[in-house]
């Protein structure tokens, strides 16, 4: 259906219908991704204080067939908040929505509203007692609107899953500008589809999530986390087979860390530097966690000394308090910021089967080579099978933005002969919706508009994300 | 649209386009439900061994516009699988497609189809030292197609999570017979929306799931249980927080257990027997395991006597080892069948914020005291807020069905005051699907017939559960 633009007459009654506060933001800071590659199109910049306006917003919209675009933090990767190619959209910030609605800690539950930033949530578990169990390197400005619209996923999805397995309900404007109130704190609910779910990860193109009910966890009792050089991906791989038979779901995080990271964090000026007397090859963080109280330290300390027996380690750092590992963590979630100094060609969040992960790096630095001369900055959270797989120019070259295409094209194939994904964790966005239509089995893809049509029939939800738009 | 029936051309079609070893299977075992309550109507039984021979099977009622109900173990509790006022169905079993198709202790996957039974995959699991975590009473039975179509739940979600949290992939026959293989591994992939979950807990209603991945987890290397006498549900609840605060994550069971429970397995005869020297009010089942070896079992014995000397227990048996806790669990599992034997007035698998659970245990027996005299057996999974509210006739007595509706409106509306559900665990199917109407947030409610609409355009899957058929 063809969607208008924002005219003057819209916007007015839309500013009409929202308090003058909606409407103090400066439209230019939601133009620009983080990296600096995409560019959003202007449009009416609105910031709705809570459900109700949101419903009004969107329910205009729908009358009018004008298009919108929900934004967070603006830290996505994949120009999900960007808007592309539309007659001129409303956007909608969760800026002025983050009010923390309430939180128990007998029920570990948390209701938080869109706006809220990740770590503003993390730090009202923490005033009562908890963690919300969500690492991402983005978190004091990403909202959790976004991380629910992206299924965000992070360092310690091999403990506590992804943002789905976090959110047990939501509050979502619909399509038609109606509020569902789906807030359960239930853990058993089987009313219905799994409606919470399809909008999870659905980056705006279903419905406008407004608020959610989150899990919290209890703090670990005993914690504690490594930095191990290890020889190679396949080492890494026998490591995390040895820490899980030793630790079994007290590991929080096993993440891969490899030197051109370590180099970059030297090459940007970084405060974080790797701790080693030698540079290694690859190293891994592994954090673990426990429950109830035994001597995790000790018994961590002589698996490590046994892993390095059997060659399993070369070298190892271990951070015993809660000052070390959260510096260990700062310099692992420095490195994002680093990538981004120095430049990538090409970036890449998939996901790959466990069991051939080394291989596959292997592999992906081989066809890498057979393009071009590159810097591969691989590293990530490798205890679920995601990696960021970045390619850089070499030092003093610039970013040779011809190779990108043909890099992207051979690492996706690549990823897709394991039956892999090439969205692991950052949402689809604009930037990988014609590849997520390339690489689709046709019945999935066709699913996929299939509820599409179904629930915004229109077609006003931040149209172009996840599905291309169709051009008529 | 119209429905037409199974008829003698169509049918002979369908035999045509299957192995003869399909049509091998008495019609008569899928018509009715363990409790006796529900009956299904006659249909044209059809047990495929593969999904191709599944989506030749739904091409063809496609074309015909033909019925199907899929059945699986056929343990259902809500008429799910049992065919209601239709023209006459194609009712496809699962029985053949039992295969495990593959297993990965490295990886901690199994890839089963749709028939196996779920002690079929727990033992292949074990196998391989690994443990599928979805404990039900009717593991020997039901199929693990069917426990996904319902999105099942059982003792163990407080720890593990349900059928949903536990699956990883599948492969589904859709409504058009196109096969979506989407058997992936990955712990992380955000391609596309999340039809998998959209699947699970559709009870064949947006399509046959035909096989899934699913993951396994080690198992706990020191483990203890313990059935408690507590003095009332409050007392439980307190209870529930001491061994959380003590052992967080390592809390694998909570199971709330009545005397009316324990009265039930004496009357009927059962093998299991309460180990108290007087008959408790209410008792509580606590099953923890720990992923490290640290002297557990002293450990819990030592936080049980405090929690006894803080009134929070009355008296306690420990079950220290494989045999004793197995045992524990068998007196548990057998309730149901005990309940099934005395034959309730009515049935109520309900969940309610868990912070609320003692009060309303203490308004519902109000208000079934208010329609008559009953006895009632509550009892369930209280550590993710999940209670069965099942009530019977006084003993002598015969099961008064008249009184039914009374108190399931009853139930029904304080569950819905307390912002709980009315179908936790068991699924809608067609038992509950007038009330899942009923008590639905219309904008919900539209949103999943707008999937239903959109998936199944001509509703000839499972037409009746979940949503009630439209009547032309």
């Amino acid at each position: 259906m063809a969607l208008n633009p924002a005219s003057e007459e819209f916007t007015a009654l839309l500013a009409d219908s929202v308090p003058a506060a909606a409407l103090q933001l400066p439209a230019d800071a939601f133009s620009l991704d983080l990296r600096g590659r995409f560019t959003g199109q202007d449009g009416f910049v609105i910031a709705p204080s809570d459900s109700d306006e949101v419903a009004r917003i969107v329910r205009l919209c729908h009358q009018w067939q004008v298009p919108l675009v929900p934004v967070g933090g603006a830290t996505g990767l994949v120009a999900g908040h960007l808007a592309q190619d539309l007659p001129r959209p409303v956007i909608v910030s969760s800026a002025r929505m983050n009010r923390i609605r309430g939180i128990s800690p007998g029920a570990s539950i948390i209701t938080a509203e869109a706006g809220c930033t990740l770590q503003s949530i993390q730090q009202a578990a923490a005033s009562v007692g908890r963690i919300f169990p969500m690492a991402l390197a983005s978190k004091g400005s990403c909202h959790i609107g976004g991380n629910l619209a992206t299924n965000s996923g992070g360092a310690l999805t091999i403990k506590h899953g992804n943002m789905r397995d976090l959110c047990l309900g939501l509050e979502v404007v619909l399509p038609d500008g109606r509020i569902w109130n789906g807030l359960s704190g239930l853990r058993k609910d089987n009313q219905g589809y799994d409606v919470r779910n399809l909008l999870i990860g659905s980056e705006g193109t279903l419905g406008i999530i407004t608020a959610a009910s989150l899990r919290l966890t209890r703090p670990p009792v005993e914690r504690i986390a490594a930095l191990a050089a290890v020889r190679n991906p396949a080492t890494a791989r026998e490591l995390l087979e040895f820490i899980l038979d030793r630790f079994g779901d007290m590991l929080t995080a096993f993440e891969l860390l490899s030197r051109t990271g370590f180099e970059f964090l030297a090459e940007t000026g970084s405060n974080f530097h790797q701790p080693f007397s030698e540079l290694p090859r690859w190293a891994v963080l592994i954090d673990i966690g426990s429950s109830c109280e035994f001597g995790l330290v000790d018994k961590f300390a002589d698996d490590l000394s046994l892993a390095a027996e059997k060659s399993l380690i070369e070298d190892a750092v271990i951070a015993d308090n809660a000052a070390r590992i959260e510096k260990m963590w700062e310099m692992r979630e420095a490195i994002p910021e680093a990538n981004r100094r120095i430049g990538s060609v090409s970036s890449h969040d998939i996901a790959v089967p466990i069991e051939s992960i080394a291989e596959f790096i292997a592999e992906a630095d081989n066809s890498v080579a057979a393009i071009g001369e590159f810097r591969i900055n691989c590293f990530g959270h490798m205890g679920d099978g995601n990696l960021h797989y970045n390619v850089f120019p070499l030092p003093g070259e610039s970013s040779d933005r011809t190779a990108r295409k043909r890099i992207m094209d051979s690492i996706h194939a690549l990823v897709r002969s394991y039956g892999g994904s090439i969205s692991a964790e950052h949402g689809t966005g604009r930037a990988k919706a014609a590849e997520l239509k390339r690489y689709s089995d046709p019945a999935f893809f066709d699913t996929l508009r299939q509820i599409k049509s179904a629930l915004d029939p229109i077609g006003i939800m931040n149209p172009g994300a996840v599905l291309e738009q169709a051009l008529d």
